[in-house]
């Protein structure tokens, strides 16, 4: 996980803009998804937001905000752009194989949140589609014990789950 | 994972500075471990690392950009700050329960990167320290099938390492 340091030290008075000389997959992992934002949006991608109103509307970031993290996603191949529409054309965002990749990502995240950041209990409990199982912070059914990959994972509204405006 | 609206939408022209109206784990964590560095600076404590200097080294950042957030990280409960020395006074930072409990996310992020963003393989391989078996993404090991916690898991340099200083 540490660089190896194979050259001089560069100049450490100044806080770098990336983590590209840490030969480290977390650092890279990082220079990828760790902007600010970026993992929210992944969130809603898991969740099935695709379009850049939905996004914009879960989020309440600024819209060139957005629009840059969505492009840089889409350089990076984490999303896809695709359009579903002619006329006048529009284009949605969907996870590619490399983005669904990150729900353990997401979900390590989550699970961590749950157990530091809830004070009301989980907003959010994910479940094994099949069995109604919780799944547990290895991505494992608890009640059939199937490794789960993300289609088969269902989330719900926790314990900690505000009312929505519409209760 | 996503925030149910229960009041009008804040301002969406501004980006806000945390993700506090998210009723959401993710950003809730992300709210303690997603500033830049902060997720580096938890890897270089999980492979031992304990001292300013030595964290100083590995990251090659700005000492005052570290100090702020090791001092972070001990207010947020993720580091303790511990007297090492006497005379003159020195202190190191270990991880809390709190802490060790991030090893989800660091791993999860380290397998993401090894298979999207180490052209030259996986600059570190985890080991399960008991067998010597392989660690996978849902952090069991490959070779027993144990479920393994942080102190049961060895980093050792993987095919993508960079050759040391030394050799």
């Amino acid at each position: 996980m540490k660089r190896n340091v194979s050259g001089p030290l560069y100049d450490a008075t100044v806080l770098g803009n990336t983590y590209s000389d840490q030969n480290c997959s977390i650092a890279a992992a990082l220079e990828l998804v760790g902007e600010r934002w970026t993992l929210l949006i992944l969130r809603d991608a898991f969740l099935g937001t695709r379009r850049f109103d939905d996004f914009q509307r879960s989020l309440g970031i600024a819209r060139n905000v957005l629009q840059t993290r969505l492009e840089r996603l889409v350089e990076d191949g984490v999303l896809r752009r695709e359009r579903y529409q002619e006329r006048p054309e529009r284009f949605e965002y969907r996870l590619t194989r490399k983005g669904v990749d990150l729900w353990p990502v997401i979900v390590a995240l989550m699970k961590w949140g749950d157990t530091y950041a809830a004070p009301n209990g989980p907003p959010v409990v994910i479940r094994h589609a099949g069995c109604g199982g919780k799944v547990d912070d290895r991505r494992i059914c608890v009640k059939c014990g199937k490794h789960l990959e993300a289609h088969e994972a269902q989330p719900e509204p926790g314990p900690g789950a505000l009312p929505t405006a519409a209760a």
